[in-house]
């Protein structure tokens, strides 16, 4: 098999903040196609396939992007050091490894950019829109970091603001208005109280976030606030579509609002389940078997009709980290565990 | 006596925003020089007296300056509209006609710039530091309004700022984390629970407030937020003086306190009470007697040694509005009021 490691070292030596991923796109097309393979390139998104249009086909699936931040890349005999090692240079390298080494089954490698932006910037989200039919596939592996384990679905992502309203007045007269400020000890309690549901599904068990990520309110110092602004992070498990989760935040703070209160919800994304059924022989190359708790673009894969799970080498407590660094050992088990999956 | 209605008129036409007084005060300076009274420039401020520098003085004062945002001024037989109508160029108007209508006690009118700004601009504050000898009097009465009320004394301001800290975490790992604003309820639960004094001061009492006036917190929509920093404003009694003051905040406080927390006091000022034995006469003469619930330049004069009161023309709901207009029957009963008060 091609070295995923030698191709981790070259890609890390081309810097890909997002926005700027058109060099690392070129060399990742390059080498794909000194393989063979037919490529294709559709808003941003390098697509090389050994196939010419199969629905059994494997989708191998990783971003081009990187967070700001440069760090020095530094490669030894145990490890890869430098912005991106873990997410997902590393993971990306296997991705393209395994395609450049002549796979006897039917393989699509996605390389995408503008994953670490807005949704708005996403380029699968883009290819899903212009080009699906390069996705069909059985079955699809995004190579995020998950430090070796099979991390399957991953949770949906409620982001709501709520907007709590008093009445202005000076502060030496406060008793002639009503400070929304005082308000926000009673929506926070409620919150509190919401049950973090973590549902076993399949093999994992999710476990739900709900937390108060913002908080703003006040005028001047003489001006009882008469606005207060809580904003709130809603991780769910993939048992609940989008509208129900949503659905659950609002009747959770529905008692605590007041006319001319709102909750604004600003995204409801959904999560996925992943269909372990495909994914079984995975399951002994790989560390461990859990739920993925944050969102990825497996939720992506899946919408597109593709049953996708989260594998990849890397630390994911280390991503967008000034500490980023891949153990050489972990990217080639990684590689080995899902050649032998793809000739299962 | 000569009319402070005409005066409040032509000032009302010369804008004075905070930090752009000197055309007003130009022509306060010429109204006072013209009617035979001494007047000296400090550090922006017009310094008038009909005396050589007489102890039992009686300080008239107010500022020249007003918030910003132009008003069309109006003026008929009733009502007198326009920016500072209110706050304060009727009161200014009314310390210069008095001063201007040969008063046969010694009087000093002090006309300042900065009021409505940071105190480090504050006009009558540096004449304070540099010629604290043109403040020498036995009494004085600050002209902001009051509505015709006798205000007594005024009320001390401290401004602090809780930090409350946490421990960042991504929010899909909420529990590696600690949630900063999850602290903030039971922080304003100590601080709704904290006794609002209302002390009875001679004949007038004093009732305080304690508002948080702002809140802020938050790192991103999926981080789990370690700072949180809460904004209150302590209006005291001024029974108590500022270090009293500050401290009981501070004793409030500390049980939500936790290592690494800190409460920072960006300002304690102290308020004033009024020896209501200079002002006996005045009373008769004013619509009512009560205690001045926001923070005043009474403070300043009473710190720098004169015993001082709030009386002046003008509903103060009024000011720092668009509504700004101030009764001519108001102006003119204040005026007369103030020159029995200086001729018994």
């Amino acid at each position: 098999m091609r070295d995923p490691v030698e191709l981790a070292a070259a890609y890390l030596e081309v810097p890909s903040v997002t926005g700027d991923e058109a060099a690392l796109a070129r060399l990742v097309g390059e080498h794909l196609d000194a393989a063979g393979l037919r490529v294709e390139v559709v808003a941003g998104c390098v697509v090389a396939r050994n196939h010419g249009g199969d629905s059994s086909a494997t989708l191998l699936v990783g971003h081009l992007d990187t967070v700001p931040g440069e760090l020095p890349v530094a490669v030894d005999e145990l490890v890869l050091r430098g912005r991106g090692a873990v997410d997902m240079k590393a993971g990306l390298a296997v991705a393209v490894a395994l395609a450049c080494s002549e796979p006897s089954v039917p393989v699509t490698v996605v390389a995408y950019p503008g994953e670490e932006g807005p949704i708005t910037g996403n380029g699968l989200a883009h290819l899903v829109a212009e080009r699906p039919e390069l996705l069909a596939g059985a079955r699809g592996v995004l190579l995020e970091p998950t430090g070796g384990f099979l991390e399957l679905g991953c949770q949906g992502v409620v982001r709501a603001t709520l907007r709590l309203r008093g009445r202005r007045a000076h502060v030496a007269r406060a008793w002639m208005g009503r400070n929304a400020i005082d308000r926000v000890g009673e929506a926070l309690g409620t919150l509190r109280a919401l049950e973090r549901r973590e549902p076993q599904i399949g093999p994992v068990r999710y476990r739900e976030a709900i937390e108060v990520v913002g908080v703003r309110g006040g005028v001047a110092w003489n001006v009882v606030p008469d606005l207060v602004e809580i904003d709130v992070s809603y991780r769910f498990a993939p048992d609940l579509d989008a509208a129900r989760a949503r659905q659950r935040l609002e009747e959770a703070v529905r008692p605590v609002m007041d006319d001319g209160d709102d909750l604004e919800v600003a995204e409801a994304v959904p999560g996925a389940v992943s269909d372990l059924g495909r994914f079984g022989a995975l399951r002994s190359g790989a560390f461990g078997v859990r739920a993925k708790l944050g969102w990825t673009d497996v939720a992506q894969l899946v919408a597109a009709g593709v049953p996708a799970v989260n594998f990849g080498p890397g630390d994911p407590e280390l991503a967008h980290t000034d500490q980023e660094m891949v153990e050489v050992a972990e990217v080639r088990h990684v590689a080995q565990a899902l050649w032998r999956w793809l000739h299962a």
